[in-house]
C-alpha cells in the first residue's frame, strides 16, 4: 500500500524531515497500516490504536534508539514497529518465525527492554536512567505505562524509587480509562476525577511554552497550557506526592499538544516527569471503539466492516468450562468467592462474577495483593478460588508461599495458561508453576487432562479444606468430551490408569494426555504394549501407582506441559528415595526443553519443544532399549 | 516479677476492668516484661517497644480474637504476645520448641494472620473484612503496618483496593520513620512531610471527641482534636486520594490520643480509615532508643546497661565476606553497582556502599522493583549485583522470569540466608530458590561451600556477562578457611573432587559440604571408601563429573540446603535423560523435608530436617546395600 509519508520513514532518524502538519498525517498512515496488518494476522489491536499519535511523537521529538522508549507491557507497540524498521514484517506478527507481539530485545535496537507482563516499564527506565549517569552510552529513558499497569505494586515501587533518586526521566501515563477489564481500585478513581478538573504542574514550563515554540504551533500550545495550568491552587497529585513533575491531564491524539509538551519536557526537565495522556483506545477505527473491549485482542479481521474471522471452536475452552463450573458449584456453596487480577474474561471469573456478582473480586494487575487477599479470605472462613494465570501468578510467589502455604490455608489456584499458549510467546507460557508450587510443603497439586477432569478438579479444591490446593490447564479448547454437569471430588493423590500393558508405562500429568494416547498408537504398532495413567497429581504424589508401574515395566516415561522441576522431578526424587531407581528400570522425564520457546501455534511450539507423540514414542522406545521405525503421525 | 496490672491481664478482655489511667500504667508494665523477656532470648526488640501503647489501646479498644488485629511483619508483636495468654512463654520466644518471633497462626487465636515477611496485612484484612461481610463470625479488621513496609508495592495494591471497595477497615500506619534501614524512596519523604504540617481527616469526627468521650479525657481529646483537625484547607493526602479516611498524624506513645481516636475511630467509622500514629522505635529503654539501630534485633542483653553478649564469631560471616569482597572488587570495576532492598546491613550492601556510595541503591521493600531495576541497569551496559535474601527474593520471582531470564540480561543475584536460619524460623528459611532459579532458561545457580568459594563466586560472578548469574550462601559464619584477597573466576558448570574412593559417591550442592566431610568420616571408619565432590553448580550441571561418579560408585548421595526440586532433582532430570539411571547405581537426593522446620539453632534445625552427618551417612549406606552401625557424632 502506498503511504506517502509512511514510505519515507523506515527508522525514527527519518522523520526529522517531516513538518508538524506532516507528522499528523504520518500518524494518519501509520493507523492504517497498523489496521491493514492485524487484520492479517490478528493481534493487540485497540492497544496499537490508542497509542498512534504518541508513538510518533516521541519517535519525532526523542531520539531512539539512544534515547530509550520503553512501552509497559508492549502489546500497544506495533506503531512502534512500524516506525522502527519492522514495517516489511507486520504480516508476520505473532506468527512462527515471525516478529513479537510484544517489544523484544533480540528483535531491535529501537526495543530496548522487552515487555509482555505489565508495569516493568518505569522500573527498567530507572535502570537505564542511571547507567546514563554512570557514563553509559544512553540518552533519555522513556516509560510509556497505562492507567491500569501504573496500578500495579510494582509501579508504585518504581515511581516511589525514581521520585526519590530525582534524576531526569520521563514516565507517560497512557490513560484509556481501561486496562484489559473496566478500571478497578482507587487509583483509578483518582484518575478519573483528574479528567474532571485538569491539574497544572510544571507550570512554568507550561507559561513558556509559546515562547519556546516556532509560530504555527502556538495555538495548540496555547491549548496545551490551558489544559496544564487549570489547576486553581497549591494541591498536588499523587505523583508530585512521590516526586515527580506532574504535567497533564492532554490530549493524547492531539499532534500539536503531544509534540508541544514533550519536546518542552525534553528540553527542560531535570527530574522525573510524568505527563498525562489521555488516549482513547482502539482509536479511529470505528469497529474497534465501538467494541466492549475496544478492539483488545482480535483475530483476523475484514477492514472494511471489522469483522473477524474467529475459527468456530470444536470444544468449549477449558478457560469458559471453568467459570462454568465454578459459578454452578457456587449455586449451592454460599462461602464460594473468586478472585481475578484484572484478567475476568481471560480466566473465565466473568462467567462466575455475572451469576454471582457480591463474590467476585477483580483486584486488578495485583496478583501479590490478591493472592494475600486470597488468604485472609481463607482464614476468615471462605473459600477463596484464586484464578490467575501460571506466568502471572509468578508475581504471586512469595505469598503462596509465606501467607497460604505456611499458613496452610485452603486457597484455591486456579491456573490457566498452563504449558505453552500459542502467539502471545514465551513471555506468556506457563513453565514453571508445577515446580515452584510442588516443592512447597502443604500444597496440593493437579492437572487436569481434559475439560471433564478440570470440572472434577474445580470440585476437588472446593472440597478440599485441609490446606492450598492448585489446578492447572491450558489455553484453548478443551478435547471435546463430554462435560459433566457437576463434578465429583476426586480422591486426593491418586492418579488413573487408563490402559494396561507391560513393556512400557507413560505417566502423564495434564493436558498432554491426548499427544500420549497417540504415543501410544504408535508404540503399539510396533509391538510393544504400553500402560497409559494420568498421574492427576504431581503432588502428593500416587505412590502407589508409581511403585506399580516402576515394578512391571521395563520403562517409565513421565509426561507434562512444564519445565525441568516439575512433575517428573517429583516422581523421580520419590522413586530415589524409595530406592525404586536401583534397578534396571529405565526412566525418562519428558519436559518442556531448556530454553524459551518463541510463538507460534501451540502444536507447532509443542513440536519445537521435542514433545510430539513421535518424540514419545521414540523416548519411550529408547529407554526400553528397542530400535522403533518411527514416522511421524 | 510482680506486675500489679499485668497480672490481672492474661487476656485482652480483662483489660475492661482497668480505668484509662490505669492502662497508662499497664502499658509500663508490659514494656519492662517485654525488656526482661527480650534481656534473655534475644529478639526484636526496638519494634515491640515502639508499639507497647498502641498494643495496649488496640487490646482495650477492639475486641480481639474476634476483632481481627494483624501486625504487619510481626516482629513488633511481643507485646501482643505478652497480653493474650503467652506471658508465660516469653522466655522460650524464638528458642527451639518455643514461641515464634512473629506472629503465628498456629500458636494462638489471637494471630489471625501470621506474618514475617512485610507488607501482607492489608490485603489479610481485606481478607477478613469480606468475610465479615458475608457473614462469617468475625469482627473488625485491624492492620498495623509501619511506614517502611506500607511503601512496598504490594501494600499499595492493598490500599487501593480497600479504598475501592469502601469498606470499613482499620489501617493503623506506625510511623517510627525508620523501617530497618534508615528510610528510602518518596513516600518516605512524604510522610517525613506529614510531621511538619500535620494535616486533618475525619474531621467531623474529631471535633466531637469531647461529647462522646467522659468527662476525664477531655483534655486528651482536645488535644487528638487539635492534631487531627489542624489542617487548612481541601489538601488530601495520598491516602484520602486512595480512598481512606485519613487521621493523623497522633503520638502513639500518648495513651491518651490513642484510646480517643480508636474508640472514636471504632464507634464512627462506615468505611476504610487510616489512623498515622508517629512512634519511635526503642521508646521508653535508653540503651535502645540511643543505639543506631533503635535496638532493632538484639542478643541476649544486661537490663541495666543494654550491654549484649554477643558471641565472638569463629569466623567472618558469608554477609561481611560477600560485602567485602564485592567492594574490592569494584575498586577495579567502574561498572559494579549493587542493589538491596532495605537490608543493607543484613545483605553486606552497607560495605560495598560505604566504599562505593554512588554505586549502591537501596530500593526499599521492593523486591519487585529492585530485580527489574536491576535488569535495567544491565541493559544499560553495567554489572548490577542485586544482593536479597533468599526467602524475599520470592518477592521478585516474575521479574527474575520476565525480566531478567528471558531477556538473558547479566543481573547478578547475590542470595545471603539461603538454607535454614535459625531464630527467625521457617519464614526466613532460603528454601526454594535453587529450583525456581534452575527451571529458569539461560540462569546459571551457584552456592558456595565456604567463604572462600563465595569470593571466588562473587568473581565469577562479575566476569559473567553472557547471562543471569546466582549464588547462594547461607546466614552465619563461615567455615573460618582463608579467604583470598580476590576471587578467581570459576570454570561455569565445573564442580571439584575433594576426595576420591569407589563405593560411594558423594555430590554435596553448597554449604552443608562441612556436614558431608562428617558423613565422608563415618562411613570411611565402616570400611567404605567415598568420593566427596563439590559440585558448585546446579546449573548448568557438571555432566561429565556426573557420568564419571555415576559409572564408577555403587551409590550416589546428593546433598543440598534447599526443598525438592532443586538441585538433586536437576541432578535427577539430567542422569534420566542420559540414560545414567537405567542401570544399579543406587541414587538418593537428600534435601529438606516437605515440611516447615520451626525455629532453633542452625545444627537443631538440619537434624530436624534429616541432613546431620550420621543421616546422610546412614542414607548412603542404605542406598549402597550395607548395613552400618552408625552412632550419631
Amino acid at each position: 500500500m502506498h503511504r506517502p509519508h509512511l514510505d519515507r520513514v523506515t527508522v525514527p532518524s527519518d522523520m526529522s524531515s517531516l513538518t508538524d502538519p506532516e507528522l499528523g498525517r504520518l500518524a494518519d498512515e501509520v493507523r492504517a497500516e497498523t489496521i491493514a496488518a492485524v487484520s492479517q494476522t490478528g493481534g493487540h489491536l485497540g492497544s496499537s490504536l490508542g497509542v498512534v499519535e504518541l508513538t510518533v511523537a516521541l519517535h519525532a521529538v526523542f531520539d531512539a534508539p539512544r534515547d530509550k522508549i520503553i512501552w509497559d507491557v508492549g502489546h500497544q507497540c506495533y506503531p512502534h514497529k512500524i516506525l522502527t524498521g519492522r514495517r516489511d514484517r507486520m504480516h508476520t506478527l505473532r506468527q512462527e518465525g515471525g516478529i513479537s507481539g510484544f517489544t523484544k530485545r533480540s528483535e531491535s535496537e529501537y526495543d530496548p527492554f522487552g515487555a509482555a507482563h505489565s508495569s516493568t516499564s518505569i522500573s527498567a527506565a530507572l535502570g537505564f536512567t542511571v547507567g546514563r549517569d554512570m557514563g553509559q552510552p544512553t540518552g533519555d529513558a522513556v516509560a510509556v505505562i497505562g492507567d491500569g499497569a501504573i496500578g500495579a505494586g510494582m509501579a508504585f515501587e518504581a515511581m516511589n524509587a525514581a521520585g526519590a533518586e530525582g534524576r531526569r526521566m520521563f514516565v507517560i501515563l497512557n490513560d484509556n480509562e481501561m486496562s484489559i477489564a473496566p478500571p478497578v481500585g482507587a487509583l483509578s478513581k483518582y484518575l478519573s476525577g483528574l479528567y474532571a478538573s485538569p491539574l497544572g504542574g510544571l507550570k512554568e514550563m507550561a507559561s513558556d511554552i509559546e515562547k519556546s515554540l516556532p509560530g504555527p504551533l502556538r495555538d495548540q500550545a496555547r491549548r496545551a497550557r490551558q489544559l496544564v495550568t487549570g489547576a486553581t491552587g497549591g494541591q498536588g497529585t499523587l505523583f508530585e506526592e512521590l516526586g515527580f513533575e506532574y504535567i497533564g491531564p492532554i490530549d493524547g491524539h492531539d499532534m500539536g499538544q503531544l509534540l508541544a509538551v514533550l519536546r518542552t519536557a525534553r528540553a527542560r526537565a531535570t527530574g522525573p516527569v510524568l505527563i498525562h495522556a489521555c488516549t482513547v483506545k482502539g482509536k479511529g477505527y470505528a469497529p474497534a471503539e465501538g467494541a466492549a473491549d475496544c478492539g483488545h485482542g482480535v483475530a483476523k479481521f475484514d477492514v472494511a466492516t471489522g469483522l473477524q474471522s474467529k475459527s468456530r471452536p470444536n470444544a468449549p475452552s477449558y478457560t469458559k468450562v471453568f467459570g462454568q463450573a465454578l459459578a454452578k458449584l457456587a449455586q449451592t456453596d454460599p462461602t464460594i468467592v473468586g478472585i481475578t487480577a484484572a484478567m475476568p474474561g481471560g480466566t473465565g471469573m466473568d462467567i462466575f462474577g455475572k451469576a454471582h456478582p457480591a463474590r467476585m473480586f477483580d483486584v486488578g494487575i495485583a496478583e501479590q495483593h490478591g493472592v494475600t487477599f486470597a488468604a485472609g479470605l481463607a482464614a476468615a472462613g471462605l473459600k477463596p478460588f484464586c484464578a490467575i494465570y501460571s506466568s502471572f501468578l509468578q508475581r504471586g510467589y512469595d505469598q503462596i508461599v509465606h501467607d497460604v502455604a505456611l499458613q496452610n490455608l485452603p486457597v484455591r489456584f486456579a491456573i490457566d495458561r498452563a504449558g505453552l499458549v500459542g502467539a502471545d510467546g514465551a513471555t506468556h507460557a506457563g513453565a514453571f508453576d508445577v515446580g515452584y508450587l510442588s516443592a512447597l510443603p502443604n500444597m496440593t497439586v493437579m492437572a487436569a487432562s481434559d475439560e471433564a477432569e478440570l470440572v472434577h478438579m474445580v470440585a476437588t479444591a472446593a472440597a478440599h479444606d485441609s490446606g492450598p490446593i492448585a489446578f492447572r490447564y491450558p489455553r484453548g479448547e478443551g478435547e471435546g468430551v463430554e462435560v459433566p454437569d457437576v463434578g465429583t471430588p476426586l480422591e486426593i493423590g491418586k492418579g488413573r490408569v487408563l490402559q494396561s500393558g507391560e513393556d512400557i508405562a507413560i505417566l502423564s500429568f495434564g493436558a498432554h494426555l491426548g499427544e500420549a494416547r497417540k504415543a501410544v498408537e504408535l508404540i503399539d504398532a510396533q509391538g510393544l504394549t504400553v500402560t497409559l495413567a494420568d498421574a492427576r497429581f504431581a503432588k502428593p504424589l500416587d505412590h502407589a501407582l508409581i511403585r506399580k508401574l516402576a515394578g512391571s515395566h521395563r520403562a517409565l516415561i513421565t509426561l507434562e506441559q512444564g519445565a525441568v522441576g516439575g512433575f517428573g522431578a517429583m516422581v523421580l526424587q520419590y522413586m530415589a528415595g524409595e530406592g525404586l531407581l536401583d534397578g534396571t528400570l529405565a526412566v525418562r522425564t519428558m519436559t518442556l526443553p531448556d530454553r524459551f520457546i518463541d510463538q507460534a501455534a501451540p502444536d507447532a511450539m509443542y513440536a519445537d519443544a521435542g514433545l510430539t507423540a513421535t518424540d514419545i514414542a521414540a523416548t519411550a522406545a529408547q529407554a526400553a532399549g528397542v530400535k522403533m521405525a518411527l514416522t511421524s503421525i
